[in-house]
């Protein structure tokens, strides 16, 4: 049940031909080091700003970004979580354009598993203080997404940076067999030094899986500000591994024994009070 | 909304007698530096041994400890949250006696306003390897608890040690309108250093509210060598104050009003997503 992880903490620019060239380097390098899976960051082939999002978004079913990740996942057999594209869509009622910001999970063979499409949006209106709405540009996706990899990676959660934030999330995913919950996410330089590394130890912990964080790296020509630090927790709330601001290849052996291993020495998920409370997915 | 907080983390030692009196000078102690509320650890009437609960068991009607601490809290006119004591009830259907871990809340009149008995129960039993089951000696209690205290203080919420490891009690606590979770508890040497300043930490990012944390001190004359490093946590997840290992009378301000701002600037509570997943308290 041994895996090798690799984190990809690229440095995002400009340029989605130059981002997709640095992706593909890194998952031969990941390949090379003899990796199983290749993670990419948030948004890996776009500058993390609203109106960047329209401009690079691409339908799944036409992308190039996604077929240069199929072509290189089947080239070099790994799968390979793409972090996060703009994703375009038609409202097939309104025949207006949608984008959602969404993660592709492909097999060792190029294929795509499933897909992830962020589904906590950040929203804010506090009256002649703060307007910022994410949902002004970005759509929502309405599924909790766990997928089998049918591979020694087993079940795979995946949410997208703010979804972290919300614990009945990474519950559910813990409970439908995810026993790896992975979060491509680009926390800023507040929130990051104060809540990064808190939330993937105690998402691990409380549901006693590995936890995997990829950001992109600190980039101070684009507007944001990414944290980096892309990070791997393990079932006990230990910190495995971690990346600094600069971009980084980092790879690190899991194994997901220790997930059978510590529940059965501290029988969380069995000492739930179902009779009490009861966590629902409603999807 | 300022309020001073007492954490009363005491040497709990083998002698009911003496661990009252404590109680109490810690109390007073607390009243004339301007506390607001004192909180006691979790057994902290008894040391932490299954024989023990047994021998230092009492009716709530009829009990020393209860009606000591009630006194106090009259005379010096100030709200107790008595930690825990082992409690004894008589089962209307079985006639047999069962003791709970609970915790008896006093306004500052020695009122008692609600107590929580803890619900949770560490129980495992691995084949061939380990058994352990809390539950035969404790009885588990069976109910969310939110106390209002009509004062200044606002809504408690109140979970007993393991307790704090069910994030869903949490954030019914939290939705419930406690913007203080309080959980008296006694980790051990080595879940302690592991755990309890991350479930902290996080138990309040995760629900924006105060969290608290009070221990019994180290005392290695006792069987259970108890962690101490009483904690408070504020609503952006940071440490406010935390003891050590010794006894400490842990004084702190807090401002209820930091919660409402944390909610402001980060809305994870009003972002939760109702339409794919719910959480219900069944009690």
């Amino acid at each position: 049940m041994k895996l090798k992880v690799a984190l990809c903490q690229m440095n995002v620019v400009d340029n989605k031909e130059k981002n997709i060239k640095k992706a593909i380097n890194m998952i031969k390098k990941a390949k090379s080091e003899g990796s199983d899976i290749a993670i990419l960051p948030e948004m890996f082939n776009c500058p993390y700003e609203n109106e960047k999002f329209k401009e690079y978004a691409e339908f799944s079913d036409n992308s190039y970004t996604l077929k240069s990740i199929a072509e290189t996942s089947k080239n070099e057999n790994i799968h390979v979580l793409a972090g996060s594209i703009p994703e375009k869509k038609i409202n097939a009622e309104t025949g207006k354009e949608k984008i959602y910001n969404t993660s592709f999970l492909f097999d060792d063979n190029g294929e795509i598993l499933g897909c992830h499409r962020k589904m906590h949006l950040f929203d804010i209106d506090v009256k002649d203080k703060i307007y910022f709405k994410e949902s002004d540009t970005l759509n929502s996706g309405n599924s909790v997404t766990v997928i089998d990899t049918k591979s020694k990676i087993g079940k795979i959660g995946i949410g997208i940076c703010y979804d972290i934030r919300f614990l009945e999330l990474s519950r559910i995913m813990s409970l439908e067999g995810a026993k790896i919950l992975i979060y491509p996410g680009a926390f800023n330089l507040t929130t990051g030094p104060a809540h990064w590394e808190l939330l993937f130890r105690s998402r691990a912990l409380d549901n006693q899986v590995f936890t995997i964080g990829v950001s992109p790296s600190l980039n101070e020509f684009n507007s944001y500000h990414a944290y980096g630090h892309s990070i791997v927790c393990n079932p006990w709330g230990k910190i495995v591994k971690k990346a600094s601001y600069e971009e980084e290849l980092l790879i690190t052996e899991i194994n997901l024994k220790e997930v059978d291993k510590v529940r059965e020495e501290l029988p969380i998920l069995k000492n739930r009070r179902n009779d009490i409370y009861e966590l629902k997915n409603l999807d």
